[in-house]
């Protein structure tokens, strides 16, 4: 997916030998082709810089269309023909390092045209709407909100006292409550020279329509792709949907849930609060998942889980069931 | 609980045939009784309006002084004499559609009387404090706070930065730390034919004197009732306190503790950190519930409890090593 | 450590006699010494006004520069000679209440001097710089932004919307996200005469270079010392952070973990969501932390753990297989 200009200044296209003297990146290549964007390395189109961090089986997953891709050396064999390899040792690093010279993240004050206000909205004085936004008719825009550059809103969208959106392509009838955060960056480290560094998210979040968001909630933007909180799903106050994150139609989220990157809900999912879910995990359509659960490996249709970590909650009753039994039996007697 | 007017407009009464024409809603009734506000089935007063989700027997429970309710065809042999049946497939979502047509949510920046502000009390010049609302003696309201309309603050509170309350009445002395939101509509999910809706809610918060409720914290109000923090209990920063829930005095409750709808916490008791409680759940005074549990029964009082699901601690802890002995007995030899 | 005067107003010594009878305390004490300073019992320096909670032992763990303390009367033969001791009833309540008297928290909008921004910095219109606040170079204050008295940020340094930042000390290359709060009063709670108090909070946060704190976090200022993030160290969205905890360069915390007071948590380590770390523990450096464990004592270096209560993580699922395996060979036959 491009990224989106709305959210992010493009800086000009570069020669990748060009690029890589701008980001200090003292390696050679072999090929000198036009850099215009960067990508994922699965989903690179002409122009698009990637990387890869693991193995040769790991390059071989990029895309032959991609230009250029940084890779460890131990992994240039895996390339597909007619990617220039750009052999680093922290491949993740130095993509960050040639995304921040392409693009820059729009700042909350980022110059702009004015944002497109229909008649009929409400925004409140105290709120601020950032350049190039757009807010449809009798939506409502509470005080001290803040919405970033290039934010779309739809029609009788109600955003809360506080909320603060960037990033971000909002539906009609979308209610998201007082403080809750949508479109900053998700949670990813890589290592460079010194120490810990940000990996930099290019992505954006959906929310279709007639979703609710409670209060307090973070919702983080994509890393190259979407976030997206599918129609009539409901979530809670103080939940945390990681970048990457599907979310399916009419689905429930109660309070303290945290959905960790790339995972998938499915439409009509249920879950109790406080559930944890690991990344790139599938919860299948109509799953319904109790309170407190760790959600380590996908659940499939329909089935209800529980536990930590969680299997069919049936199994994890029994399990605990049990438990209680051998002891509650051994009380008596000396073990 | 009469529905209170400083935060819901009340639109008029309408006779119950020209309310369910308003809403679109094509029931035959019986009577016409004159509607003029909407309740739950078991605290119905005459000119209310109520719903029944269950069966016979739930209907049974709708209070005889309800001038008409919602059920489905089964269960209306179960209401009480003179109430008049409306039956629909789907009663919540039928009562969502009165109740919004009777009474709206006052927006943050309605119309009406000016807020009274005593002269002592300390104003930052960007926090917005709504119509109609109070605020008390030496009481301090931080930058960007905002008061919703008809909000109620007494003596010597100290409400923090970006902080949001609406719906409620907050007591003498009290602190509530930057970016907590008090008020805001709790989770409820029902289904109408479209899919997920919203189920409105029309109560308040009540946060009696000395009470602390720390940062990014979340107080619902109440669906029709009230949700009630007691005296001198003390929240700590991202807890979560859903509707109706009625807090004692003098507990203390440690951060990313959530406690689920309806449940009732008596005085003195101590909650440790990320503590969940289903909804419904009576936790009797001076219990003590260790950090992590998952209560899912009632505490009896003066009880210490942990585990997911949780129990008396020592028979969690009993448990906890009897699995470990067990395991580490079959370690040297083959399972 | 002494107290931070940007961020509390001394409000002038006293000898101990006057300061026990403006806070209406009617303890005896022999001598006479002058107040200038409260601090915890183990590190107080001459002019200092300390508590001890405990008995003889605990008051033998006193400094003997102390120049008073108060006790419970059975503890009293446990002090140091030359400090002077105060016996009451609830010491750390005596304690809080000469605090109050010697010193003040600065409020919001606490008059000073103007604060020092440099002219390179980006301050949003809405921000809020309290007095003698100093931000540095580059460094950009989202909207509504609220920086208290006394905070110095560092160059380069980015504050989201609606973050809330007061008794702090930010490095350079900082990042905080949206609606997070940094320096609010810790969670501690007493007995007083009345039932449950707030214990006064009187240090410090400080947030070193490169650091990156999420949304909605919340990070407590010290007891009397610092609250310390380490170097590089990456912080995920609705983390909590108590007061006095220590936390190393380069770690990697993510969203939902809770750390308790005093636990200190060293260089390079990970921790998976919704982590809960009791108070007074030590996580060595370069540990992992799996999601959901609950860490109930020290991790040693380089250990990976996991589970509730948290254990090495290999034994943790080796005892979980074993319960499964157990549970599962009895479903065939009757217990």
């Amino acid at each position: 997916m491009p990224i989106d200009q709305r959210f992010y200044t493009h800086q000009g296209s570069q020669s990748l030998r060009t690029l890589l003297r701008l980001c200090n990146i003292g390696a050679e290549v072999d090929q000198d082709p036009e850099i215009s964007s960067i990508s994922a390395a699965g989903a690179a189109k002409a122009g698009d810089l990637c990387f890869v961090e693991g193995g040769p089986r790991q390059a071989g997953g990029t895309s032959p269309d991609a230009s250029a891709c940084f890779v460890k050396e131990g992994a240039v064999s895996g390339l597909p023909d007619g990617v220039t390899a750009i052999v680093v040792d922290q491949p993740r690093y130095a993509h960050k390092l040639a995304g921040e010279a392409l693009y820059k993240l729009k700042d909350w004050d980022a110059d702009g045209p004015a944002p497109s206000i229909d008649a009929t909205a409400n925004v409140s004085t105290s709120a601020r709407i950032g350049s190039g936004a757009a807010i449809g008719a009798e939506a409502r825009m509470g005080p001290g909100a803040v919405i970033g550059p290039g934010v779309q809103i739809g029609a009788r969208t109600v955003i809360g006292p506080n909320a603060v959106i960037r990033c971000a392509l909002i539906g009609n009838h979308v209610k998201i409550y007082a403080n809750t955060v949508i479109g900053e960056a998700g949670f990813g480290v890589t290592l460079g020279p010194e120490g810990a560094e940000d990996v930099p998210q290019w992505g954006r979040v959906i929310v279709q329509d007639f979703v609710t968001i409670g209060a307090n909630a973070c919702i983080d933007r994509g890393a190259f792709d979407d976030t997206i909180i599918g129609e009539r799903t409901k979530i809670d106050n103080l939940v945390q949907i990681a970048h990457n994150v599907i979310i399916g139609r009419n689905a429930a989220i109660a309070s303290f849930t945290g959905i960790s990157g790339t995972s998938t809900i499915g439409d009509g999912v249920a879950m109790g609060g406080r559930v944890g879910i690991a990344d790139h995990i599938n919860i299948g359509a109509g799953a319904k998942i109790a309170a407190s659960a760790g959600i380590m490996k996908d659940v499939p249709p329909g089935e209800t889980w529980g536990g930590i970590p969680a299997k069919p909650l049936r199994q994890y009753f029994r399990e605990v069931t049990w438990v209680e039994k051998q002891v509650a039996a051994t009380k008596k007697k000396p073990a």
